[in-house]
């Protein structure tokens, strides 16, 4: 699919602040992508549609998940975790996107998961440090993502668990097995 | 079974300043079990007896896990986390102790789990701010157990996630699983 048809697409789903956090996004997703070796084109659609279900309504994506049998655990955390495994589901049925390779980066892009492929990487790391974002140590993760791929995966991750602590906030568990499937097996661990 | 008998049993296991642990853990036990209204014999039989293992050989500990089908995943991590599993069969096996609530709370002393009884989480606590234990933020947590045991297990298992993940440590799943439960679940979640 060209950019500006996926772009128009998308553009429709999203508010305008989200959707200038995808373009930030598809910037960067294309810049990891050139760095580390990855497809391109491929990190370019991804990225553009990884928040394509972002404010579809909650008991939409809720049925979603039940249908495609995903992780039940998802229905007891926060609805925010939501939009990625459905997204991936609606970027297909809607938009017309059957690359798994391209439906997988969306579908991970929360939680992030063990044994992650380039791909998923790039949209997991590109989403957490696009230039639209502006928390404590985004700076630090832009930093290392110039050195080491998984390093920064492996930052972003560890900074996401540390921050929902810090609120009391539970942790999905995919996303502490990734942090232990990074520490473990990382090119950085 | 007597005290006596137990702590003689229990003192050849260990080492001299493992033995100190142990009454130290004991005592705190005790005081934890009259605050909030548990078994005080078998808080203090579960605590003489939590560390009974810690010292037995790693395969020795491998091959009970093996053994009695403990979970998998204790394998890929930590030998440490194996003495609590194993420790709860050699001190059914060897000591005689038959009682489930006792040779639980021997289990799950290390890691934790969703759902702990009245039981568990004194031993849990226990084994965290008896009074050998100096490390920053025990004294918190010990002021915390004067209030409420949810909310000091809970800071007991944050801090431990906390402390591993400061170390690059991998964190068992079992203790993520229970922080959120003590989060989503617990009385001062």
């Amino acid at each position: 699919m060209e950019r500006s048809r996926a772009l128009e697409l998308v553009k429709k789903q999203l508010t305008d602040k989200r959707y200038m956090h995808t373009l930030g996004v598809t910037e960067t997703a294309i810049q990891l992508a050139n760095r580390y070796g990855a497809d391109v084109q491929k990190a370019e659609l991804a990225a553009i549609f990884h928040d394509y279900a972002k404010f579809r309504p909650k008991e939409e994506m809720k049925q979603i998940l039940i249908n495609e049998r995903e992780d039940e655990r998802l229905l007891a955390f926060h609805h925010e975790l939501w939009h990625a495994p459905a997204g991936a589901v609606l970027v297909h049925r809607e938009a017309g996107i059957e690359d798994k390779d391209i439906l997988s980066a969306i579908r991970w892009h929360t939680t992030g998961k063990p044994g992650m492929t380039l791909l998923e990487k790039i949209i997991y790391l590109a989403d957490y440090i696009e230039p639209g974002r502006a928390f404590p140590v985004v700076e630090e993760v832009r930093a290392i993502a110039k050195q080491s791929l998984d390093a920064a995966v492996l930052a972003a991750v560890k900074n996401s668990i540390l921050f929902l602590m810090s609120k009391k906030q539970p942790v999905f568990p995919v996303t502490m097995d990734t942090y232990n499937d990074l520490i473990q097996n990382g090119d950085d661990g």
